[in-house]
């Protein structure tokens, strides 16, 4: 099994359109490495078909940069499915951007498909023919065989998107996909709001941990933001009760995806950079590629 | 005044993401040139505050490839307002990209701005605050001045977007933008789906007309749609009653835009290309830019 992460960055990606911050500045002075795209992977068993978690607002440049998912014909593409794992713009928009009448297979809890198709007028562009888009649900904790490969869909702490902020709450508006071919399997969990067994549990059953490194500090936004790492949803790697201190314990494989603009890990001569990879923590960067 | 092209292809971009045909390919072998993004420009009367027409799902990229574009300040845009055309995803779906509750001024018609809005739920990401988006209505034909240059926008023929296709049509569903500051002036045509005498008058008021180049034949997606140029409300280039044959004969500067991953023109050593430069028509390129 191969796994390419396609985007590293949180939503607004890196650099942020409208943000000055050090990190944004450094990024385009050159300073910081190339930019990042929005948190995406895609992963193969045999490499010719592919699948994605995540649908970014960048998919269409998550494409370009990728030639393992190019056409191989004249109207073609070797992407023959779409996890979701939440609703947020982050990872849905990107599927509007898809409306040339291609197919599509989307894999997704009802919670999160419901949230992005009821009362959304532009999802029409997705049905103008019959077969545009196929649905298939996925329920929480129930394993599916897919195409080769096992796929799992566990809810995970997170929170609703913006646009449905008054809707019914619902555990599965968040999971992370466990995926599994033969022994070996990955997990990828680009949103986690607080620590929790279950959290454990993927984490021991799995070779590589793709996890949510969006912030550092529990402040990181103070005067950005009225809200605070956590509740935006996101654990914070540093601090007593951080996440890196868990992701420091496990024994696979672990990779940061969803990076923030502002955390101080992009600077590869910062504090907080030096801690993680002291913590034996990998930081992933778009075109990030693995095999299992 | 300065105007730069932030994109010069049509919807889907080039290449196109599921699009296997000889331009696609071509592009993709690094025979044909710079990709392009989907078409949007941005222009300037003091090189200081930027207005964009066109906001398209490549936004975030169009941003961080205009040095112009970047902010100034730690949360910042130099983009004073945003025009919208028409209400194409093609030419609103960036609204959603600029989701980080940046202030943002829209200037589109009622038919444009309610069919993005109305029946949208992705839109409520852009009303988390009172004063995130600010609609400022255009009417057809009725100049409004705005930030040292004036701006009218012009009914012309079009089509409903997709995702509007049984809603009632509109003249203003799609307008041409004429922007004049003191003696000179351009338009911004993207989509032409005819001639009309409304065209000929526009393009003898300007010192720069920025056209439709969607297609070059009206069978140009034969086998790939069911519809031909002028039923997708593009009026194609070539043929005898083309738009070559109109643009050919205007005094302006005349610049195609929009252009369709299928058209001929984008590969220079084709005749179709050498048809239109003979013509005296310039084809854009992404950051395409010219004073006047």
């Amino acid at each position: 099994m191969i796994v390419r992460v396609l985007g590293s960055a949180a939503g607004g990606g890196f650099p942020q359109w409208n943000c000055g911050c050090a990190n944004c500045v450094g990024q385009r002075n050159g300073k910081l490495g190339p930019p990042r795209t929005q948190a995406s992977c895609a992963f193969s068993i045999d490499g010719a078909r592919w699948f994605i978690i995540g649908c970014s607002p960048d998919i269409r440049a998550q494409i370009e940069a990728t030639p393992a998912l190019w056409p191989r014909a004249h109207r073609d593409t070797p992407i023959a499915g779409i996890l979701l794992p939440n609703g947020d713009i982050d990872n849905t928009l990107g599927l509007l951007n898809l409306r040339e009448s291609q197919p599509l297979h989307v894999y997704a809890t009802a919670a999160v498909w419901r949230g992005f198709v009821e009362g959304n007028s532009l999802y029409r562009t997705l049905e103008r023919q019959p077969d545009q888009v196929t649905w298939h649900e996925l329920e929480d904790r129930r394993a599916q065989t897919i195409d080769g490969f096992e796929l799992m869909a566990i809810s995970v702490p997170g929170k609703l998107p913006p646009h449905l902020r008054d809707a019914e709450p619902d555990a599965a508006h968040n999971v992370a996909f466990v995926v599994r071919a033969g022994a070996r399997a990955f997990a990828w969990l680009p949103t986690v709001a607080a620590p929790s067994t279950t959290l454990a549990a993927i984490a021991h059953e799995v070779d590589v941990l793709f996890f949510d490194g969006t912030f550092f500090t529990e402040s990181e936004l103070d005067g950005l933001s009225a809200r605070t790492a956590r509740q935006m949803s996101h654990w914070p790697l540093g601090g007593e009760d951080g996440s890196l201190e868990f992701l420091s314990e496990l024994p696979c494989r672990r990779v940061l995806v969803h990076i923030n603009n502002t955390n101080p890990i992009l600077d590869p001569t910062s504090d907080a950079h030096a801690r993680v990879l002291a913590a034996g923590v990998e930081i992933a960067h778009d075109g990030f590629e693995l095999s299992l």
